[in-house]
């Protein structure tokens, strides 16, 4: 771990049972130390270069063993409110390794075909084969958040899917799967001042949707939802994280972090030769 | 265009009638002048970098009308020998970019599924949707390579498939995807250090197949298979460039700048806003 950080994200951030939103600031930077000299965002571009390395190493690792049949696997599942920097994690935190490796799946409103099965279907069919880096912007925690806020499945549906959550988890754990579960925290004056850069630079209009600023008006609502979620669902074999986010320096090393501390976790070396080496040697030279 | 090409590689490196493999020196860096000063390698490294904040934009835009219903794409096709470095291509030159907008398919031997269909089938399913940069690690190419190389299909069904390519091809065109077709051309000597390389590391063991060894003894029936593959699948809407690649920095510039080219072709602006800005600046003012 960089010596930047004192404690490892994967402690100060574990979500708790009952963990209260309200009581993790945004801004925030558990378990991060820094350098004085440096300052804390040069520090934290110091340290997501440093684990980039890392981070494509171990993944080129566990996509080696893949290759050779060995069926684990990690995903991360990125959650959070709109503007939360979920994308910007993917593309800095993911998008420097190999794309090989990685299979990235962002979910949308769900299509009418997609709404025609249960909701863990299209979800289970995206779940990374053997070697892969999984990615899931958005989930099926979806289905217990905008769901919920905006009543769309009536409350014994919503209520029966936390438990239908942890057992499909507990399912792709066993089944080899190391799920990190991440809720980007961010404070509602964060949001303000991000959709108002959408507003103010015309090379961001694209990202900007009216019906954004609509969802503001349902904050607590949603604040609610998460916590419920966080709660329900989060079991030994899937913990939650919840990142602060206001600062998006931070939410990039805590993530990229956790994903490398998944990925040490599973011990894994390079595949040993499926072949003879020095006949190889052999038969290359003679070629 | 950086300052160390003299030439566009959209112009030095594009395969023309009656290419022979045999006259293009794998070693060449064909429209790169460098900087005597700093050296090659280093040079390459530097357009390498400063490509890649050109190629990301580039790419963010295509996405952003992507999104706003521009049906343009960009189709990286790669191929080339074992060993000519076509997953580093994808690894240093797209993996650089937003991985939200990759869509990268690795085309394998095809699986008896695939088999059963014809051979286009497998590589129309995978064809980038709207505003995605696609890339084909292999391709249809394959077909009328080692199956050629192999005799996997009759003398008449791979004499077919050159026409049958091209018709898909300019179909692809017609609806708005621009292809940018990659021959990574390397020497046998320095297939044979490359693959020396695989046996010689416990880290790239993985990497290594023994097929590639036997594969060696049909070197010139591949470059031949080429050759023709090359001839007779030029055409104006989807041209094919051959990329000298034992020098790997010269190959992933060279390719990160013939996309470029290809996006900077499309023109693409930043999509306008798709909402009335200050009505929503009010909006969100208000929230």
């Amino acid at each position: 771990m960089h010596k930047a950080w004192k404690d490892d994200p994967a402690v100060a951030l574990a979500a708790l049972p009952g963990t209260k939103l309200a009581d993790i600031d945004p801004a925030s930077t558990p378990g991060f130390k820094g350098d004085k000299k440096l300052g804390d965002k040069a520090t934290g571009q110091q340290v997501l270069d440093a684990g980039r390395a890392q981070l494509t190493e171990l993944q080129q690792r566990l996509y080696a063993r893949g290759v050779e049949g060995d069926e684990r696997r990690v995903l991360l599942i990125l959650q959070g409110m709109d503007t939360s920097g979920k994308d910007g994690t993917v593309r800095h935190v993911v998008g420097s390794t190999h794309p090989e490796g990685v299979a990235l799946t962002s979910f949308k409103a769900p299509t009418p075909w997609e709404r025609r099965h249960d909701f863990l279907w299209r979800v289970s069919r995206r779940v990374p084969k053997r070697g892969m880096l999984g990615v899931f912007n958005r989930s099926h925690y979806e289905d217990v958040l905008i769901q919920r806020v905006h009543h769309l499945a009536p409350p014994a549906e919503i209520e029966r899917r936390y438990g239908a959550i942890n057992e499909f988890e507990n399912g792709l754990a066993e089944r080899g799967i190391t799920m990190v579960k991440v809720m980007l925290h961010i404070s509602p004056e964060e949001q303000k001042e991000r959709l108002q850069e959408r507003l103010d630079r015309p090379d961001r209009y694209w990202k900007y949707n009216p019906a954004d600023v609509t969802e503001r008006g349902f904050w607590n609502e949603y604040q609610e939802a998460y916590e419920l979620a966080i709660t329900r669902c989060s079991i030994d074999a899937a913990p939650w994280y919840v990142v602060p986010a206001d600062k998006k320096w931070y939410a990039r090393i805590a993530v990229q972090r956790l994903l490398v501390g998944a990925l040490e976790s599973l011990d894994l070396s390079w595949p040993p030769p499926s072949f003879d080496v020095q006949a190889e040697k052999k038969r290359l030279k003679q070629s």
